[in-house]
């Protein structure tokens, strides 16, 4: 199973998400993860969505994509010809004592934090897949709180 | 109409986002951006859903919401309660003569060059909904290319 990343761009139209979401899901196919925030036209969403399966599956759904009337353009943006990004909030148990070498891998990982308690801080931090499984994956030693990601955004690296 | 946050965990089963979307699309419920990623647990995705409405049709989304037997747990995440953020990745129209320019106002931003080419640039910026909005205000007299947006996600200030 591969993973592939589609760029969809679609109408503002009530009901968008579902009809695009149905679609995947009447077929059995896997979302791995999936965006949808606003463009720099007000008219039009894009969505990033996170596919598993092979190129066949890719193939179809890209057809099924294009048929759908709120669809304005789809994009496949592979690996070597785009920027792929996600924002991951992690809420790590962090009391005096830990504190500082918490703040010390944070800063390694360009990671920013966003907030402090009395028994946790909560970090804001950015990347690939990997750089945010590596960053979780050393903060599980002090206490993961909670995790939220948005799911990868990417963009073409041409010019449109 | 106001904005709502809404975090809501859910089961990794196939066809949940559809589920979730289907719910919203059928009461003719607006979102205005939608997220969904991995969590802590493999078993487990994060949407971070953000509803256009009032009061009434966020008590009645969160009671359908409730029914879905994939949702785990719904959180109403309140302004002051939470931590809001948004990744997006800008494609700026940039050369020799701007790009110096474009970068101070990135750095101001506290953004970051993900990709540099011979006529543009792009950034990646995260911050609330203001902040972003701050931003791609002030990049457009470079000349915006092309923006893709994750949608909000939030976390609680408090502790689990």
């Amino acid at each position: 199973m591969n993973k592939y990343v589609l760029s969809v761009l679609v109408e503002n139209q009530p009901g968008v998400l579902s009809r695009v979401a149905g679609l995947f899901s009447r077929r059995g196919y896997n979302i791995d993860s999936f965006t949808a925030g606003h463009t720099e036209n007000a008219n039009l969403t894009r969505m990033t969505i996170v596919l598993e399966g092979n190129s066949q599956v890719l193939e179809q759904i890209k057809k099924q994509l294009n048929k759908l009337i709120d669809v304005v353009k789809i994009t496949e943006l592979k690996p070597e010809e785009a920027v792929y990004r996600e924002l991951a909030l992690v809420k790590i148990e962090a009391d005096d004592s830990n504190r500082a070498s918490i703040l010390e891998v944070v800063e390694i990982f360009r990671g920013k934090v966003i907030d402090v308690a009395i028994d946790h801080v909560t970090v804001e931090i950015t990347g690939d897949n990997n750089k945010i499984l590596a960053f979780i994956d050393l903060m599980k030693s002090y206490g993961i709180n909670e995790i939220v990601r948005t799911g990868l955004t990417a963009l073409g690296r041409w010019n449109n």
